[in-house]
């Protein structure tokens, strides 16, 4: 079989495989982040991410806002987890027609990111290479009965996104997004989601994780899933790296959370029982089937 | 300035200015692991390494060992700050080229070097690249009073190396080594080392890192630095990719770590006050200076 048969999923199925997960891991691979035993009444979270020059960026873009995301990516993974950024190491691949600006820019878009989110950078690792590349590990941590996975969505939530979706690329939002940790502390502190994930890969496949983890369906109401400028719901849909939380709260909680004013929460959806299937709904009460590999796809 | 004058300890003392560094780092980058509390009487350690296709290791090298040696190097690293890996995330980077096959047996390879060192594999990315890049990040725990620095070395101090050097190319060793991590639990229950470093980029260019951050100067015994078959003194200084515990203790210690069986423990010179130099000294009391930039350089 070939790689792009197999997939990132298959890639990390086959790597689910791997984790000999001792009593000590909470939580594996298939979440935001790993959850691992920490101190006293609190967990350790743990991500990596890695981005590629002529995949994920190009030479032309500014170092500074690629060391920036750099680090962001991985800060968005640790607040879908309902966790606060801790220590991260950074490995770069240089090659040598990169000069020393460029790469002094990306320190700097890495330094501003962390500073804002209070990360201390501890360590890294550089190495030779044919096209810059940048990985960070990141850990976190989390209060124990503040941790929402991707497998606690109820039927009857409510499904929420903390603001607007897709043109993400050709918008320049990819590369300048404000992770949403601050939205995710408010959430996890007074509204208990149930389930969380960020969404990278696109509204439909990110969603789609949450329910094939928490074993159930969901409708999306079409007209209130709120587009960046110039994107269509099928952006919305497919194009990814918008870096919201996609997450779902109870019905009573959402009541309240619809009043907020302090962060951009929009309702977009409602959890349904497996069988009820998975669904987009128009203002028409048309019904539209949806499929979690309908979202982007890196392979 | 390009970046081949930078080098990669010109980019690493850049990346210590990123760090911001709280009061909860104990080290941050410069040692081979960085430092950060943990809970009780641990502290956390982190690291992180980068292998590349056609840097580190071709595609006709077998998956298997290099899957084993991605995370073996991570490992060297705890070892080196007298730790116990715990956790990893590992991130791979993957052309369309590589067949399922070869992805399998990297797996593989990471997956009993994980098993024989009790390393939980925890997360992980998958991202499509144009050639081969695995990137793993290890966390580990030690006891505050285990943990070895490279800047303790004191004058008077002896220095020991875990086991052969040079050669490790040519010979296959730096895909097949076992990182020193009985050895390392043995010397910092037992012998309490002033300072420690893992070899891998040449044993002048490592133990310049422990003179230079000690502030203190040595002599290297030339006939008694051990050589894996086929080296010279020669390579074992600039090959690198040993991946043996450099290290020193008193004097007294010494004396009974010269005793012992278990492990192979070579003394191979003494640390001397920083006004005496760093030089190399043949049976004949000959010396030749050494510099700590005649190591092994990656730019």
């Amino acid at each position: 079989m070939r790689l792009s048969n197999l997939g990132e999923f298959g890639l990390i199925d086959r790597l689910s495989k791997v984790c000999l997960c001792s009593n000590s891991v909470v939580k594996g691979i298939g979440d935001d982040a790993a959850v691992v035993q920490g101190s006293g009444k609190k967990k350790m979270l743990f991500t990596t991410d890695m981005l590629l020059e002529d995949v994920h960026f190009t030479h032309k873009m500014p170092g500074f806002l690629i060391g920036k995301k750099a680090l962001a990516c991985n800060i968005s993974d640790i607040a879908a987890m309902g966790g606060i950024p801790k220590y991260a190491v950074i490995s770069l691949g240089i090659s040598g027609k990169e000069d020393s600006h460029m790469i002094e820019e990306i320190y700097r878009g890495i330094s501003a990111m962390a500073k804002k989110f209070k990360v201390d950078v501890v360590g890294g690792d550089t190495v030779s290479a044919h096209k810059l590349i940048i990985n960070i590990a990141l850990t976190g941590e989390v209060l124990s009965r503040e941790i929402v996975y991707r497998n606690g969505a109820k039927v009857g939530d409510k499904i929420f996104v903390t603001g607007q979706l897709g043109n993400s690329f050709k918008s320049g939002h990819h590369l300048t997004f404000t992770p949403r940790l601050a939205e995710s502390q408010f959430l996890v502190k007074k509204y208990h989601p149930h389930s969380m994930i960020d969404i990278s890969d696109g509204l439909v496949s990110d969603l789609g994780h949450i329910l094939e983890q928490s074993k159930v369906g969901a409708c999306l109401y079409e007209d209130q899933i709120p587009l960046r400028k110039g994107a269509r719901v099928g952006d919305a849909f497919k194009d990814g790296e918008d870096f919201e939380l996609l997450f779902t709260v109870s019905a009573e909680k959402a009541r309240y959370l619809r009043k907020v004013k302090k962060f951009p929460m929009y309702e977009i959806g409602e959890i349904l029982p497996l069988e009820s299937g998975y669904f987009l709904q128009d203002d028409n009460s048309r019904r539209e089937k949806l499929s979690a590999l309908t979202g982007y796809r890196h392979f």
